[in-house]
């Protein structure tokens, strides 16, 4: 949970709430209920904003609130394109001391989505749930590949899901090709492997499967900020609302996830998110069924 | 038509035969027939190539052949990536003096495809069609549309179908949106418009309609070239045979040349083309089913 500076061509926030956590719970929250949120902020982490999540059914016990340090903070301006951005500034702030307690009350959940943190920090919350749950899923990055690669690599073997991008899987495997490295990364570990491609969609792997979901189309893209975030989010969401860890389940569960990634970008930070309706997520749905349905007859 | 010398990280050919024309007559000859071509070869043009087509139901009856010169010859080398190639070597030969006359007996072609010549050749071939075809698709590049932009514009208020890939539609448009973009070239007369994003997939748009379709994800890319002409071949190919020029059906007809397309960049030129078998095309066509396809239940 942070707060971000954002300067993209089509404005900027000087101070918005932003962070993997935030993104992931506004996305997951409109599938299920409570979305147990394990995170830290400082004494600059305003009121509102934990009312207005709580609200939509995301529980605080496992938020730790430190008085005297500010929060994460983040600062980015993306170039033109909105596919790259140069990082300002990184005040980690509380996050530097961040060690994650999972609540008493949290032992029952059954799909975890660890954000992207330290792989250590990672093993350290799946150590701490006493019944492995029923789905783990992860984020990692650049970062944490060429940083912490033996601590990466014992995370992925404990997990079901990786997501990473497309840059990501390539550094992770040293393969170029997508498939070549989709089927590196499976034998680490995660059964389930999501390449990311931002504007170009995303890969599903598994076993030998594999699915592709695009991007919607769009006129612009005001702020790319926490499209990863909250593509997770609708991911882990949809999964944990219908209970179905199936890799055709998954598949709409990144339909679900892309849907939800479509909305992130309209404005700045996660001002989107936060005034979405059920309706308009289930019209986008459909958008995206009219996108990629076809009808073929083999002659 | 053209003999092509290519290089890629997997190996280089000397001498191949190649050009649009080629690809877009191999592609196509596996759903209509006859494929009428209209092009010209010198007198390095070897029999067994004409023969090779002739027996796919390609007929050369349009296709001029000049003595005294040789045939249109290039040569390019492909970077790492695939995505990006030098041109080491063009010699227009032949093509320095083609004045495409379409013959009495293609008088009937109902669909015709345009490839990337000069606009004001384009502007000719549809001037001699005494009744104008059904649907008539073209293709052009960056070089036409900075080198003879008026003809263009004229071409392009005359066609059904323009096939671009993502970099050309922001040229021709400045516009770096592709649904801003494809909104603008709709304006400029092509009730369809297809934007080619290379492994990343085409997107089919149509009034305020948008289909998009996937690249097959792949190993390798053995060499891409004349994928986008196999690409147009096939799309082409398919609304041919089944005479139906509707969107829901052009759709379909994505799907088709992208399945072409898949199999065109597994060899060398068109070596993969030659060989292809209607079962192979059914298989790979099932596989784009399996890509895309999800079941969703809206609650």
């Amino acid at each position: 949970m942070a707060y971000d500076a954002i300067e993209t061509p089509f404005g900027k926030r000087e101070k918005i709430v932003g962070g993997s956590a935030v993104y992931v719970a506004y996305a997951a929250s409109n599938f299920v209920k409570p979305v147990n949120l394990v995170s830290i902020i400082g004494n600059d982490f305003e009121g509102s904003e934990i009312s207005a999540l709580e609200q939509k059914g995301v529980s605080f016990e496992g938020v730790e609130r430190v008085k005297d340090k500010k929060s994460f903070f983040w600062s980015g301006r993306y170039h033109l394109d909105m596919n790259t951005r140069d990082t300002l500034v990184t005040d980690l702030n509380v996050l530097a001391d961040f060690n994650p307690v999972i609540p008493e009350s949290f032992q029952d959940s059954e799909f975890l989505m660890l954000g992207n943190l330290h792989p250590a920090t990672q093993i350290s919350v799946i150590g701490q749930m006493k019944t492995r749950p029923r789905l783990i899923a992860m984020d990692t990055m650049n970062y944490w590949i060429s940083s912490a690669p033996e601590d990466l690599k014992t995370v992925l073997a404990m997990v079901d899901v990786l997501m990473v991008n497309d840059s990501e899987a390539r550094e992770l495997t040293h393969e170029f090709s997508l498939v070549k490295a989709a089927r590196t990364i499976i034998e680490m570990g995660p059964k389930f492997l999501i390449i990311k491609k931002g504007e170009h969609g995303a890969l599903l792997f598994h076993k030998n499967q594999v699915f592709f979901a695009p991007a919607l189309p769009l006129e612009e893209v005001f702020d790319p900020t926490g499209a990863g975030d909250t593509f997770a989010g609708g991911f882990v969401g949809h999964l944990a609302r219908t209970k179905d860890i199936s890799f055709e389940n998954m598949k709409t569960a990144i339909i679900v996830g892309s849907a939800m990634a479509s909305f992130c970008v309209e404005k700045f930070g996660p001002e989107r998110l936060k005034e979405i309706t059920k309706t308009e997520i289930d019209d986008r749905i459909r958008q995206f069924i009219d996108l990629v349905n076809f009808d073929i007859a083999l002659v």
